[in-house]
């Protein structure tokens, strides 16, 4: 894709929270879409499901079509933005504008998770730029500086607070002293969490994005399955995943220890293996007083330990269309500037593997439910 | 300057604090320095004002000159590395690479914030890259950030603490009682402030951080010397520099209001008229639970706060000669990828103006001082 003064004619697939928001920048301010070093982007098309309804939405007619193939394949098209969200038809979708050399840029994190070592290997053998910031932490720039600005970095460990749904539940549940049934019904009544609130909850969501900053941080691709989302006790027996065995009690224990429960991800290179990473995202007892313990709501905090940089650590809105949106918009105009994919200038990623994390503390809740002990 | 496979050759002036990491860097671990879609870097040599001194701290001889400005116009060095810091002979170094086609890196923020619109005019006009990330916040990447992954954002406020001396020192004021002066010694001491504090503690270094930060995410230099680094009262009568006027009764009583004082830098567009900004750098006293309120000791912590994204806010090590390094060779990788300058993507900036911030609270500690009130 050459950097020239041509406009870049760009396909959205998907309206939603996020993709309703990138079109709204497309129309109302489209001299932000028009970089200093780069050649200007304008909106092709948008695909939807449902016409009417995105019509209604407020996107003009003209802009809208029900069919994502075609406008993938669209001879006047050169960037897809994909946010329908989902396996498929995304990773359809995307894998055939890569093959086809069109730069991609993604808000999916289940699809880079679960066929990020595919779709690096079309985008790197068919030289397409594949850009996916909004895919962790919404808005918060953390991906591209972790691979460019850090690149030279030696990770030590990422770790963070990256989903809302679960940081809103658990801060609900220490601040106001709510269950946990109540705490997600508020936050199913606020719009934070989905009527099958499953993936959040139980941690596959933090799941995907800590395989997408591990990707960046380590230069693995770790199978997500792979990756616990709950603590074993001595007999080897698991205890529940994600957040859904957390009790008020639970809290109110851990308050007294000087500790909060939060749903933290963790990955940190293990044995000397190059590719071997102790990763888990688990229900974590953190220091009450320490910025993860205090960050609270929907905000995202990741933190990122690096030689020689020490820690570094990024907050903001984990999520929100307009948030989002601007992740989106970062990684057009960067395509738009030429400079390539996330990855770029980082080694091409080989697989990685799961490893347990070192032996360490625990806060057994009322529950019964063990909490790892971290600083 | 074409990306390709040959190495480009980097000469390093100035072998400091952050220029010796700089330089271990190339000689410890060079395989950091090579992108995998850029050119290899090597280094070609390291100007230094005391060559034994530096032969003593480890640098080999055969890299050492004592004449920058002939390692400046070397015919095999590609990129220069300006770390002298102070405002010359930095500043004729830096334009003479810069006008002669060469790439810059720098750590100097004096030289940005003096010279800015200067050098970035020559940068523009010989097409040099110019890039600054370790300018602000050591290792913490902000700059490129703001640019780069939030460049499509309307900026509506940039503010932190930038200054890790002050900090140092109003943290333990707060934290152990201490005065300013007991605090002041402790922070020399400990090697975080200089034998001549001035500069930090009357505010300077933070202003030009503040300039620095202004132009990325507002578009216009600010002339440093207009920013106030003092509030004025009724009369207009101007109180005390910096922190040089809060005393230990201050923060007891800011401690009382549920406060605390922090050195805070802050920018944000003013009246609706491009260019002008209402900016300061003064003691300020914030919520003591804020994210800002529990920054200590040498922390740096920034917050922009944008158009799509909301807030965003990064931290960590705001000094330091390994994390420092790490902003440094970031640049150098971004540079040997073709990325460009630190503001490639915006448009060429004019000249800002300062104005006043808007009226606002302000609590009056017991020496008289004066802070405004921020949440």
């Amino acid at each position: 894709l050459a950097v020239s003064g041509r406009r870049l004619r760009v396909a959205i697939l998907g309206a939603g929270t996020v993709g309703r928001e990138v079109v709204r920048a497309f129309l109302e301010t489209p001299a932000r879409l028009q970089p200093a070093d780069g050649s200007p982007l304008e909106l092709a098309g948008v695909a939807v499901r449902d016409i009417a309804r995105a019509t209604a939405a407020g996107i003009p007619a003209r802009l809208l079509t029900d069919a994502p193939a075609h406008l993938v394949g669209a001879q006047d098209v050169d960037i897809v933005v994909e946010l329908m969200g989902g396996e498929e038809p995304a990773r359809t979708l995307v894998a055939a504008a890569l093959d086809a050399g069109r730069p991609v840029v993604t808000a999916n994190k289940r699809l880079l998770a679960r066929h990020g070592p595919s779709l690096e290997a079309i985008a790197r053998r068919a030289e397409s730029p594949l850009r996916f910031e909004a895919t962790v932490a919404g808005g918060v720039p953390i991906l591209a500086p972790l691979a460019s600005d850090l690149g030279a970095n030696a990770v030590t460990r990422v770790r963070g607070i990256v989903n809302g749904t679960t940081n809103f539940i658990l801060s609900a549940m220490a601040h106001a002293g709510r269950s946990y049934g109540e705490a997600l019904a508020a936050a199913q009544a606020a719009g934070y969490a989905e009527a099958d609130p499953a993936a959040d909850v139980e941690g596959q969501d933090a799941i995907e994005k800590l395989v997408i900053l591990a990707r960046l941080a380590f230069g693995a691709w770790l199978p997500p399955e792979a990756i616990p989302n709950q603590t074993t006790d001595d007999d080897g027996a698991a205890g529940p995943p994600g957040i859904i065995g957390v009790t008020a009690a639970d809290i109110v224990a851990a308050r007294a220890a000087g500790r909060t429960i939060k749903l933290l991800a963790t990955a940190a290179p293990a044995g000397g293996v190059p590719g071997s990473i102790a990763a888990r995202v688990v229900a974590t007892a953190v220091p009450v007083d320490s910025p993860l313990g205090r960050t609270s709501g929907v905000l995202n905090r990741i933190e990122i330990d690096a030689r020689p940089v020490g820690q570094v650590a990024f907050e903001g809105p984990g999520a929100g269309g307009a948030a989002t949106s601007s992740a989106v918009i970062g990684d057009l105009i960067a395509i738009a500037r030429g400079l390539g994919s996330t990855w770029a200038g980082l080694p091409e990623a080989g697989r990685g593997r799961v490893v347990a994390a070192e032996h360490e503390a625990y806060l057994v809740g009322p529950s019964g439910a063990r909490y790892p002990v971290v600083d």
